[in-house]
């Protein structure tokens, strides 16, 4: 009688998300999420600082957020401070850094500091799943902005903003991820960095600058942080070590002032982010972090150009993109006719995983036939096995890339290698 | 001009929690959180787990999640089957597990999955400060149900249930401590658990068991947990490392049917819990954690007894109390002119800190001359120095206790020490 299994689903709230599927493991090629290239992590470097660490402060774990108080392990902090005046311009000190579980507990609390239901933000049209997914489901307007080469268009945000400001709306803040876009890879150039904070200003709508990939640029080089140029304190930056580091880690961080930051920390009930990987990473950074990043930027350029001659190869000129300037994802275009959400599911079942570009945009029209593939995962021999699958794939979905181009293209590739000395 | 600092004041939504008041480092004497025995943390044993783990695993790093999933760890959650197995009766697998950080998320997930505003749910009138406070801060509402030395009291319980139902509302859920309970120590026996099972069925209202201090038992003897006895799933079940092997890990863990698991997984959008600290406790606790628990509870005890022993002395018969049968804190009653809340502010300025009784209680009045001292962190003199400070305090703010008992029992303590031989 009693045996009957409990029901919860009465009990279930409204507006629940629907229930998650089982999950079946990694697909085959896997060209999707923020994965980074195993060969890659400094695996020594992290068993030596975890083991100074340990030894020297290991009794601290049996406190809450050891002796550092709820904004993070200070030595961390401390790197942080330095890392970010050296590589973007900030000038912050560690009582203006607040460590969080990867840059996703960032959002939550910026967006559970600033947002409410029927609020509008900013954002660039195309832009990170995870921040779209989040403003969806707390009901929050959000006004798409086109990017060119240069990251966000000033003239259509200028416009988009004035035409709130007749409506009388006040966006509650500007999303942006100025240094590697995400997903277009692009950097946006000081100036118009600059035309940004001016607009920002006029318009009294703060910035919320989402610096995650920011390490990875090829030739290392990057303009000033928008938090950096800043002298109104307006713009809440975070980033994270997912990129530079480690992804399972879950360690990010979010800089800015006390007006915003006891706020967020009001918020932040969780007792503490994870203290044993602040501890390694502050350990391992301080002496590494300068040497290590470049050298994984250079495997995932390689890894890029691999995934950039396999679409040559397998698309010809089905496949449009621009060379990204760093980061860890390629957003392509494919003929207007495919619908990358149909060919995900048919790729899928073929063991290819995508980034459909309707998740990654704010008009799924424009997101329609276009794709990310992230190339730091897969070896290169999945990356060229695997696009070779997906064009396969595609051919037979959507009739493009024709057999033919692809044909032709290895023909001439054999004759110039029979060309060759 | 542009100089003038931005204003975040005005974007910040109804209903933001007070802003945080700035860090301003640990209590000298801190009986407070549930922070564990520095000298307790396995450091060597941790170092030996990390350093073997990396070794072998370490590139897995670079994937979200490990090759584990969004659960968590595997090896993990099959630790975690074997230890539910053998402590608590539970009969689980990896895939009834979800690994969170720290049981703090454990509370959010499942509060998310079942509670809007307006809700009502079932609570021990004294219980944990962060599951008080989280039903607060989501507008439900609670009933709180009288303990006795065996928990929960069944009669009380049986009556609000029957109340509720004669309002027509139907409670979310039961939200019970019943292997060590926070604040007052108990255990309750089988025979009342099935009583509570019993009830839970008759009334539709599922149990929410929190049994994150069931490991620490000074006889190591428990009853089976509340999900082990049920056979219709109506159990939904959490626990944590924190207490167990260091908090600062932030490892919890919640055990649920795939119909509740499947809802929580949508909410859980961190993309996974901190992996290494995952990696490190299954390395560590699938040899280590049956000897290493007998001999914490140990240590533990012996603190307990260093307090309840101060607090003899230093407030005689002013201080009443249980012995607890596990755990890391002591629920203590004072005169009824004492007002814990005050006794707290002024007890913080002479550098001791304690949870008053009202932030740990349904019945704010019932809590007034209570407090939570926790006796886990501190050593033994600060322990024994503490109390005495904190009786200074409580002498001066409040009148008790009388100094003369306290010199009159130290005068008899000098009389047997110079008899003893």
């Amino acid at each position: 009688m009693t045996s009957t299994p409990f029901d919860f689903a009465p009990l279930f709230p409204a507006g629940l998300p629907a229930a998650a599927a089982k999950w079946t493991g990694l697909a085959k090629y896997s060209f999707i999420g923020g994965n980074n290239d195993p060969d890659q992590v400094p695996v020594e470097g992290l068993i030596e600082a975890v083991d100074a660490v340990l030894r020297r402060e290991g009794r601290t774990l049996a406190t809450y957020g050891l002796a550092s108080g709820p904004q993070g392990y200070r030595p961390l902090r401390e790197f942080l401070t330095a890392k970010l005046k050296a590589d973007a311009g900030i000038n912050c000190t560690a009582d203006d850094i607040l460590i969080v579980s990867g840059s996703l507990q960032a959002l939550d609390l910026v967006n559970a500091t600033l947002l409410a239901r029927g609020d509008t933000v900013i954002i660039e049209r195309d832009s990170y799943q995870g921040a779209l997914n989040r403003l969806t489901r707390l009901g929050v307007n959000m006004v798409g902005i086109p990017l060119d080469g240069d990251g966000m268009r000033m003239d259509a945000l200028a416009t988009a903003l004035a035409d709130l400001r007749a409506r009388g709306i006040r966006p509650k803040y500007i999303y942006i991820i100025p240094t590697v876009q995400n997903p277009t890879g692009t950097i946006m150039p000081e100036t118009r960095r600059a035309e940004l904070l001016k607009l920002s200003q006029q318009y009294g709508v703060p910035i919320f600058e989402d610096d995650c990939y920011a390490d990875l640029i090829w030739d290392g080089k990057r303009p000033p942080a928008l938090h950096a140029m800043s002298d109104t304190g307006n713009v809440i930056h975070i980033g994270s070590f997912s990129k530079s580091i480690a992804p399972a880690l879950r360690v990010g961080y979010i800089v800015a002032g006390w007006d915003v930051m006891s706020r967020m920390l009001a918020l932040k009930t969780d007792a503490g982010s994870g203290a044993l990987e602040q501890m390694v990473l502050a350990e391992y950074c301080a002496p590494h972090f300068a040497t290590h990043v470049p050298k994984l930027t250079r495997g995932l350029r390689v890894k890029l150009d691999t995934l950039m001659e396999a679409l040559n190869e397998q698309f010809g000129t089905s496949a449009e993109f621009e060379d990204p300037k760093g980061g860890i994802f390629l957003w392509v275009k494919l003929p207007d006719n495919v619908d990358t959400l149909k060919l995900n599911q048919a790729a899928l079942a073929a063991g290819v995983a995508i980034n459909p570009g309707p998740e990654w945009s704010t008009d799924k029209n424009y997101g329609k036939s276009r794709l990310r593939l992230c190339f730091a995962s897969p070896s290169h021999a999945q990356i060229r096995e695997g696009i070779a699958v997906l064009a396969e794939v595609c051919r037979k979905e959507f009739g493009v890339p024709a057999r033919i181009a692809n044909v032709e293209k290895r023909a001439r590739d054999d004759a110039d290698a029979k060309m060759a000395p």
